[in-house]
């Protein structure tokens, strides 16, 4: 019983364990105001305009992965969470914790890799922090990066608005990141090119302007992956969203590697993708003008809304239904 | 040689091996706009108005320790860093790093003091962020808090602005918190009540807006202590600052637990004062105000500055002067 009371690596999860610590023990004690609803940004009144502040800290292991490294992660990771919830990425700050023995050249690469990203996002670091704790007490270098966003004008983003007939669309391949990173760690040798996603989405979300009244909902699906963000609009509600599995994309390496390891691709990481839930009287200019930019060539839509009693399900390649659940354990702790 | 490669635990104590690695690795990458300079709080225009950003992460050791924990000193901490750029501190994120393992309850009690702390200072927590690392790839709990202030009109701080005449005041007692901890951490038994000093400082910087055009610097003498604080404004400055020990006011126990180890009091931390440096037109109003307040009832008038050559100096109890140095090695690592 002793093992309930102290954290586990599935408390970190992005699964039902890691939901339920956030509930009982933040918003409990937080969570009037922005923090209610636990949207990957707060918006905040600011005099008679509006921004969005987040903060996320980045432990990824390894350090460096296929297609990235824990310093580009944690700039996009921070830019996307602005992006999704409507904001223009403006102010970042960076905290370092860093352990005693890290080579300076590591030290290097990661913030020359942050810089190029920032530069990339628009986003200008404007203060920051340094620690260093002994060796033996942190694992190379943490991350923790907080930016603030203004608000782009015309959306109106809320699971609320959800409704039966809408579309789920998706920017383009899932769950590369996490498959990378895995990969990566357990030295998987990999011949096809399997790289993290790890990107910024700021220019697909800049581009959704004309369209912005008509989309509901974004979110980049991270630790959990798509099961965990659509599990989180359903819960509670009296809708279902129906996926098609033909429709998902996934990369073939994704499809082998999560065949051979058991692992469903639906319940891993995605670091620079968006999922989106939009009225469908916009869904084809929506993938028309994603799939013209190089980040959303891969855009599809992959379900609908439906009335119901709070159920993700999946029609399957053999055309049976099963539900999508959010994932319980902790596969792949460490991924961002 | 090789050690010089790699991360030490003095790069993050505050002194000449910090400031030297966030010149060099830092500010030459990032260093364009409102991080030059390193202020304590970013200072950005947002509209036709400004608001200043800032951000922490803290590693102290232990957890708790006399008169405070992790918890209510990241608020504190944060809040007043805003504080002493000319802030009125508005929103707060919390990024939790927990390693597996952590008690339950221990997480608790400092979720508990961030939100009291939180609280008394009238910010608001709106975003947050928790991660889970592996037993033994983290020490317990580390937080990083990011804040955001509205500026306080009137306030015109800059250390280019101090010249000779100016004075030099403390709101308090300095380094009860750096005895604090390390006594908590060497179980150093204090028959009388040291106490870390660690509490917001957001009233004593508000009653402060009725001569905030004379107060030309403010700073939070937390890692390096008030040697770090002063030796950072003289430099490469013509102008020097001349302490009088006497004046300095330190606990009768920081004063015997110093000469008992051997360490300066003036390197030592502390999480709720502030040094401050105004024309000597205000500094008799300061002190009456600060002293009328229960957080600066030990406000005292330290020094001046005269024209020099970028020293601090103190008149010691003896009658003889010595150079106050930046403390070079670190001799309290994970103090905040």
């Amino acid at each position: 019983m002793k093992a309930e009371l102290t954290i586990q690596l599935a408390h970190g999860g992005g699964g039902r364990l890691s939901r339920d610590l956030i509930q009982s023990e933040i918003v409990s004690r937080f969570g009037n105001g922005p923090l209610e609803g636990l949207p990957d940004a707060a918006t905040i009144p600011w005099h008679c305009d509006k921004l969005l502040f987040t903060t996320d800290s980045y432990v990824v292991q390894p350090i460096e992965f296929p297609g990235g490294n824990i310093g580009d992660l944690a700039v996009h990771g921070t830019v996307n969470d602005l992006c999704v919830c409507g904001g223009r990425p403006k102010w970042l700050s960076v905290g370092l914790i860093l352990e005693e023995g890290l080579p300076l050249a590591t030290l290097r690469k990661v913030l020359d890799s942050m810089k190029k990203a920032a530069a990339d996002c628009g986003i200008t670091v404007v203060t920051g922090d340094t620690k260093v704790v002994g060796a033996g007490q942190s694992d190379g270098l943490y991350i923790n990066t907080s930016g603030i966003a203004e608000a782009i004008k015309g959306f109106s983003l809320s699971p609320a608005r959800i409704t039966k007939g809408d579309d789920v669309i998706v920017s383009g391949n899932l769950a590369d990141h996490g498959f990378a990173v895995l990969a990566a760690r357990k030295n998987i040798n990999i011949s096809s090119a399997l790289k993290s996603d790890t990107a910024p989405v700021h220019r697909l979300v800049q581009a959704l302007e004309p369209f912005a009244g008509e989309i509901k909902f974004m979110r980049d699906p991270t630790r959990g992956g798509l099961s965990a963000v659509l599990n989180e609009i359903v819960e509670n509600r009296n809708i279902n969203i129906q996926l098609n599995e033909t429709d998902i994309p996934f990369s073939t390496c994704v499809k082998a590697l999560s065949e051979t390891l058991g692992i469903d691709p639906l319940h891993v990481a995605s670091e620079g993708r968006i999922v989106l839930i939009c009225s469908s009287q916009v869904t084809d200019q929506i993938l028309h003008t994603w799939k013209s930019m190089p980040e959303g060539f891969g855009a599809q839509s992959i379900g609908v809304v439906d009335s119901g009693k709070g159920r993700v399900t999946i029609k399957t390649i053999t055309g049976g239904i099963r539900i999508v659940d959010v994932p319980r354990g902790e596969l792949l702790p460490r991924i961002c």
